[in-house]
């Protein structure tokens, strides 16, 4: 279902031989509308993959007609060529659409610094047009994966008969400022560009936005959100906006589960904050501590770790009042020994971790994973 | 040698019984004047340990007697009753020199989040006082090892013969606002408080601040510069600093060299920024890349990750005209492909990772490590 849950989508995943090894590469995702209202958010990194750049011209319109997503390369760091790449990329779509490149997203996800193979990219274009289909999600879904195990994708009906569907991929370089690498979400519902944005923000804030598995932000990430209106539902944006949140969550913790290496998917909860800010900030923090996410997958509830990460931060908070419970265990209270660390019980693969600054009544969750010799072993050998 | 190559200062380190296994734990540092003009600089985070706390206060009235160290435990997080400890060990220093516990600095390092045994702590104070001397210098190095598989000293003689003698320690947790758990450096020089404080802070800032291991920063965090003016020599300010730039570098150097599970001793070396803050900031957030570390690791010479490093940051640079150098080969080139990556040689221990941001004069240069499977054993073991 995917991405062609809703009406008014096809999809195809085709192998391109962009990978070596004959696997799927190449996804594409067609609005046949009747609208093509949509909104995009994008990494905040500085240094910008091709892709991004030409796409958040796209974004800017308001509308996309079809988005193309490659993985097997990020087409990052490869300078006026590798723009002109994904240039010739949209227009190669549009001319098989019979449309204008100006409505034509682009993705890209894989190794950053090498060029494209223009030649079968281009060849796959052509045959994932002639693949297009109703039920393409699936296929579209796989055609993204790069170190991912599976395939992640999401879709949940609303009130008056809606769709929304989605898919995504991002199996490291999970960070804030975006956390997945590449994820499209589709919906029959009919609205406005500027309605589907101010959603879309607000949803990824508190979904994408709050999954950080290793701290480190990609060049390429991208969400995009398109609507056809083919249902003919105008829902209450109150109502879409918790639809949209509930594919966009459940995404997250798809990618969340996938993490490179990971064993143990960590939800870091912080409460009593002076605000939201502060939440995220401190939940932040935790959540990028090496030594507690060694801690953690060691199975050893070190709060002091916890204690240490929150101290770096400029968030209101007392040290003496600081409590930290560990899977319910409050083992600090007071930023001192707590209950019996002998209590908390580690061996599940979810760990919650939660951080009272009692400085007020502000909230936050980061989801972050553990940090394991299979994640060393894996971005160790990635390119070679 | 160590601290006890200069004149005036007798030191000793035994086994006080707070470690299990019978391995020194406890060292003390007494400064035999005639001067006893001190300095210190102490870790930023805001969760402070108990002897940080004290020892902010000792040093607040520029002299220092003596310095008591142990190893075992942190004493941080442990609350008013943690306070008292470090106050009682104090006590316990300055009845056995027959003089005030105001000048008599704590320090402590180990695990966080439990009380010190006590009984053997004081018992071992008077041992150690028993066994202060003149050449007590590697055994008091020896005492404050935790994970560090050898002691840090190192010493430089200046203009006039004066003396600068150091030791450290500190395998893990090593990051800014101060990247070793403790060091205390002693000179025979004869040099006011004030001055030490001027000349303490401006190398550590270039030294010890700028050693990055894993992007955690410790509760305990403190290097003491202790000056006894035995030497009769007055030294010239800007000479002495040269002094003890070298005597803190060379213990950087052994700090990076032995951090927990490190392969690799790497330099992220900052040209071409428009200020000394940008480089440091670029530096920085290069050396906690996690991706970055372990593709390090790997021996993969991965520009890319280097250059989404770079992006996170908000320091002044255009994309385009980044350039970056692997052990001298400048793999990237106006942010895109460079020179041949097969030409990069990482068999090496020591990599240099240049980033040329091409927006002004300024440089900096932070060293890390590499990200490998055996700081992820260790400090997933650590408590256990």
């Amino acid at each position: 279902m995917s991405v062609t849950a809703p009406l008014g989508f096809r999809a195809a995943g085709i192998a391109a031989g962009i990978k070596a090894g004959g696997a799927r590469d190449l996804a594409l995702i067609v609005n046949d509308g009747p609208c093509r209202a949509a909104a995009g958010v994008f990494t905040v990194n500085r240094v910008k993959a091709a892709p991004v750049l030409w796409s958040q011209q796209v974004l800017s319109g308001g509308r996309v007609h079809a988005v193309v997503l490659n993985s097997g390369g990020a087409n990052a760091c490869t300078g006026p060529l590798g723009f002109q790449d994904t240039h010739a990329t949209a227009e190669k779509v549009a001319q098989a659409l019979d449309d204008s490149a100006g409505e034509v997203a682009v993705c890209s996800t894989g190794l950053i610094g090498e060029r494209l193979p223009m030649d079968p990219l281009l060849a796959g274009v052509d045959l994932a047009v002639s693949q297009l289909a109703r039920d393409g999600g699936l296929a579209a879904a796989d055609a993204i994966r790069t170190t991912d195990t599976v395939s992640k994708i999401s879709f949940r009906r609303g009130e008056g008969g809606y769709m929304v569907g989605g898919m995504a991929k991002g199996a490291g370089m999970l960070a804030p400022g975006l956390a997945t690498m590449l994820s499209v979400i589709t919906t029959d519902a009919d609205l406005p560009a500027e309605l589907l944005d101010e959603v879309l923000r607000r949803v990824t804030r508190v979904t994408f936005d709050r999954l950080d598995a290793d701290g480190c932000m990609s060049t390429n990430d991208t969400v995009l959100l398109l609507a056809s209106g083919a249902s003919g539902t105008v829902p209450d944006l109150a109502e879409f906006e918790q639809v949209l949140l509930a594919v966009c969550a459940d995404l997250v913790r798809q990618l969340l589960l996938d993490a490179e290496g990971a064993s143990k998917a960590i939800a870091v909860e912080v409460v009593g904050a002076a605000s939201e800010d502060d939440a995220v900030t401190v939940g932040r923090s935790v959540a990028r501590s090496n030594l507690l996410k060694c801690a953690i997958h060691g199975e050893d509830p070190n709060w002091g770790r916890v204690l240490s990460a929150v101290g770096t931060t400029d968030a209101a908070f007392e040290p003496e009042r600081l409590n930290v419970a560990i899977n319910g265990i409050w083992i600090c209270r007071g930023g001192a020994v707590g209950d019996d660390r002998s209590k908390v019980d580690l061996t599940p693969r979810d760990v919650t971790i939660t951080v009272d600054l009692s400085a007020g009544p502000h909230t936050a969750t980061i989801h972050t994973t553990d940090l394991t010799a299979a994640y060393v072993h894996e971005n160790s050998a990635y390119s070679s």
